[in-house]
């Protein structure tokens, strides 16, 4: 049984939470409140935290991380103009915490689904598809696994170098829902 | 009535004809034999080529683009590694195009759709969806028409910077789809 521990207790933590545990997966949660303290006992951690607090938990959490998978769900916007990524051109925050964390197995997962479509597992009359993307194949594989065994389906969308594509969606899902172009509960879905 | 000059005549080509002659516009074609000598006559203009081509097309045809809508729908890749772009960086091919050819509107759109679902409108059981981004709100809202009078969806995107995220948008759907992730007749819907 894959043991997952998720740090953040919001909408997205929720809802990644609903469907590992559907998989059949233990899991745990350890608040932001608690985060840096509270030890984190999964083999999958997920970072279910804004962007602006990956540096303190990488920071926080170095050592206990080490030989873990670790999930980065973020999308580093520019939340004050909608209209940019805090990262560098080029870069992703996946490749930022891969960065921090060189013993962990980092992979960007779930910042393509919003929240309301991995709780009901249906983008309009899709199923809702998590893109992931990482350096590790064992790694994505187990995240891979588990979030088919959730109901979800679940594609391996290449290296941590594709985090850049994938935040660069996430950005644009969010631009056009903020827009009212398309709505909470809708988005990019993947057709194969 | 749009008149649209489409400069190419391969799968997108016919594909985007398809769809906009389907809603009405006049669609007249340049072969990539003749462009740089035959005239450009439409008021929309597409540049249905691939992407090297965009920088001889936009010195042949600077003078005659000048107050034209003029739509890129290229999508840059390194087609020898599948692994990274060739525009610099946070960059796109359509800003180095609208830079090429000042007096022109220029909009992105297309890139993110295969031609298959151009043909048919359906993105699996989703009405296909055209993505539109560009600095000037009348040639996208005259592309936006056009393509809904064809029976698809289009939805604004936003403005030219926008065009980055288009273009990673489509490298990822290439890269699924050249890696068997997904098919030709599929990729990324759009659930409004």
């Amino acid at each position: 049984m894959t043991s997952v521990t998720i740090i953040g207790t919001g909408n997205m933590a929720n809802a990644i939470g609903g469907v590992l545990a559907k998989g059949g997966a233990s899991v745990g949660y350890v608040s932001r409140e608690e985060a840096g303290t509270a030890p984190v006992t999964g083999d999958v951690v997920v970072l279910a935290v804004p962007y602006p607090a990956l540096a303190g938990l990488a920071e926080a959490y170095r050592d206990q991380l080490a030989g873990k998978v670790v999930v980065d769900i973020t999308n580093p916007l520019d939340f004050s103009t909608f209209d940019s990524l805090v990262v560098p051109a080029g870069s992703s925050a996946a490749a930022e915490l891969q960065a921090a964390l060189p013993g962990a197995r980092v992979v960007k997962a779930f910042n393509t689904t919003f929240a309301a479509t991995l709780a009901s597992g249906q983008v309009g009359a899709n199923t809702t598809t998590v893109l992931v993307a990482g350096d590790h194949a064992d790694a994505k594989a187990t995240l891979v696994e588990a979030v088919k065994a959730g109901g979800l389906q679940a594609i391996d969308a290449g290296s941590l170098a594709r985090a850049h594509e994938l935040e660069a969606l996430g950005f644009l899902q969010l631009t056009l829902a903020a827009g009212e172009k398309i709505s909470w509960t809708g988005g990019f879905a993947v057709v194969s």
